[in-house]
């Protein structure tokens, strides 16, 4: 091989992989073109105009490095959220500040507790720093708080990941639920209580950040990604008590943000009634989607996020058959990676182009791979 | 303190802090507008407008992640610099790129060759990873290659990082010496050889790329930072064996790069045209800096980057006079943080209305400075 001869034991056992393979490699690998982009819960309602807007003024002040503090962006979010810009930590994405968090707790061993068939992008920090992934399995779709709660306190775990609402099934807690179980846990336990699909759950499903703002053991995950319609910007932050968002500034690369990124998380910060539209578009588009499955037979299950997981009701391999034909027909989608969730496909919101797309491949990809099984 | 208990040791250690402070923090702390940004070596000459439209064209598509592969930006720098894209990583400016070659050798304890005085960032990643800096001295203010070689060997240092043309200094060896100096380093030792200012160096200054591609132990850094005016974007790449760009897939964030920053690069790439008139630019502006230096009775040392570095014939003391007195007068300026470097300042190309400024306020300075001294 022509590697290097003294990477770490660490980074000599770790596979060169990627978390989820982009709709781009599909299309190079397989010769085909990708016309309903709804694979990667991205939204394609778009961010809203006033934030394409401030992009495009943004772009002549890309010479610039980004403010290293993030100081306005965190204004702005600590005066969004009632709390000090100081509880605040801004990363490339949820993603950035999973393995930033990673770095801060794992070492080699370290076990790290998790759902079966959660995230896999935080199971591949976990594994990048050499911890040791303790999962707990869904009950009835649904990640298992008492499961998970257990499962830190047989381990001693100082790092338990809880995503609400979930991905990839779409499934959420209530509120109460959700606090009880922070309260509940160690103090020598962080949780990363992932909100990133918060902005499309339903009514008392988010606790009020008051609710845990105080406790040194937890950072919530936030991102302008998912409703906000800015995947591709790469913004995302994490909301803890003042020592746990010092605690980034230990380790992460102070310059690393897109300075255009930050001016369109600003804008979309600040156009409130574009989300309350696009979040009523998702609820829509859910139903939608909802809908095709139920007219194709399959079970749509409900969904407080802008995806709708949707029960196939076999297993893997029918699973896997229907998202590979639905490709076949520019139809990007994605199905969970475990079992028992990987019996259902994950397909996310869109625009009306998009949902027709499905409606119409979606017969015949159910009438090509049941004849073929 | 309200932090987490159970950081990691290393963690625990590390100071929350910054390389560089932002001129945005210095104009909040001490109430001052920044009129001329020549500080932190971005190009106030900005992207070409060929890159700016395609970042207004590309905003729209910002509801999608960016390709985690990263190929078409791989393949049109392969094409650009006559190597295959399995050649080539591509990371979030050269900063992040160190941040995660750091990650990939550095454990507690380690040994980390660089210059005293050489760029702080890289510091702050080996640090920031546990490793123990070993420091070689400037000679003449250039980095001292046969220093650097005996401290690998003495230590036996699975790391050296060596920039070239150097950045605070703005020095610069030969083609040829970099790659002997490339050449006699053990195999056990990998080069970083940080190229961020590569553009705008004489001709024989940057070894040809096929110079070096075979070698598992060098990485070569190149950023759309510095002559290609995207420091905003954060756009960077390194430059090795097929091994070694793979090794960046087991850690990094694949989908972190910002889709608006990789059409940027991809634009900037395209237009040569412009880069070719943008750095007879940044060497007027060096002509330009040069003078004024000289007219003030300060001594500028000859430069291949994208800035000067003065010599105010004295200490730290007065340098740091000089720095803060030209804030005041809003002029953002830099300076090595070391002695015997940081007897100068560190003047970054710009725009002529940047250098009048400068020109205006600098003998004021040097006047109050001079008679507080």
């Amino acid at each position: 091989m022509s590697a290097f001869s003294r990477f770490t034991a660490l980074a000599q056992t770790l596979p060169s992989t990627v978390p989820f393979v982009g709709p781009e490699a599909i299309e190079r690998n397989r010769g085909l073109a990708v016309k309903a982009r709804i694979g990667a819960n991205e939204s394609g309602f778009g961010p809203a105009p006033s934030v394409l807007e401030a992009m495009r003024a943004a772009a002549e002040t890309t010479w610039m490095y980004s403010d290293p503090e993030n100081f306005e962006l965190r204004e702005a979010l600590a005066l969004a959220h009632g709390i000090s810009r100081d509880n605040i930590a801004i990363g490339g994405g949820i993603d950035g500040l999973l393995g930033e968090i990673a770095r801060l707790i794992i070492e080699p061993g370290t076990p790290v507790v998790t759902s079966l068939g959660g995230y896999p992008t935080f199971n591949y920090h976990v594994n990048g720093f050499g911890g040791r992934l303790v999962t707990v399995p869904y009950i009835g779709d649904k990640e298992d708080l008492s499961g998970l709660l257990d499962a830190v306190r047989r381990e001693n775990a100082p790092l338990v990941y809880f995503a609400n609402p979930d991905n990839p099934m779409g499934s959420w807690w209530d509120a109460d639920s959700v606090v009880s179980f922070a309260r509940a846990l160690p103090e020598t336990t962080l949780l990363i209580l992932d909100e990133a699909y918060g902005e499309t759950a339903p009514a008392g499903t988010i606790p009020a950040i008051s609710a845990l703002i105080g406790q040194p053991n937890v950072l919530r995950m936030r991102t302008f990604s998912k409703a906000y319609g800015l995947a591709g910007a790469r913004v995302g932050y994490a909301i803890g008590t003042l020592g746990n968002a010092e605690a980034f500034d230990k380790i992460r690369n102070h310059f690393g943000m897109a300075r255009v990124s930050v001016q369109a998380a600003l804008a979309a910060l600040k156009d409130q009634a574009y989300l309350a539209d696009v979040i009523a578009r998702i609820g829509a588009s859910r139903e939608r989607i909802s809908g095709i499955a139920r007219s194709n037979g399959l079970l749509p299950l409900a969904s407080a996020t802008n995806f709708v997981t949707v029960d196939c009701g076999r297993d893997g391999i029918r699973a896997k058959a229907i998202v590979d034909g639905l490709m076949e027909h520019g139809v990007f989608i994605r199905m969970p990676g475990i079992a028992p969730l990987n019996r259902c496909i994950r397909i996310s919101v869109g625009p009306e182009n998009d949902m027709a797309l499905l409606e119409a491949a979606l017969p015949e990809v159910l009438r090509a791979v049941g004849s073929r099984q």
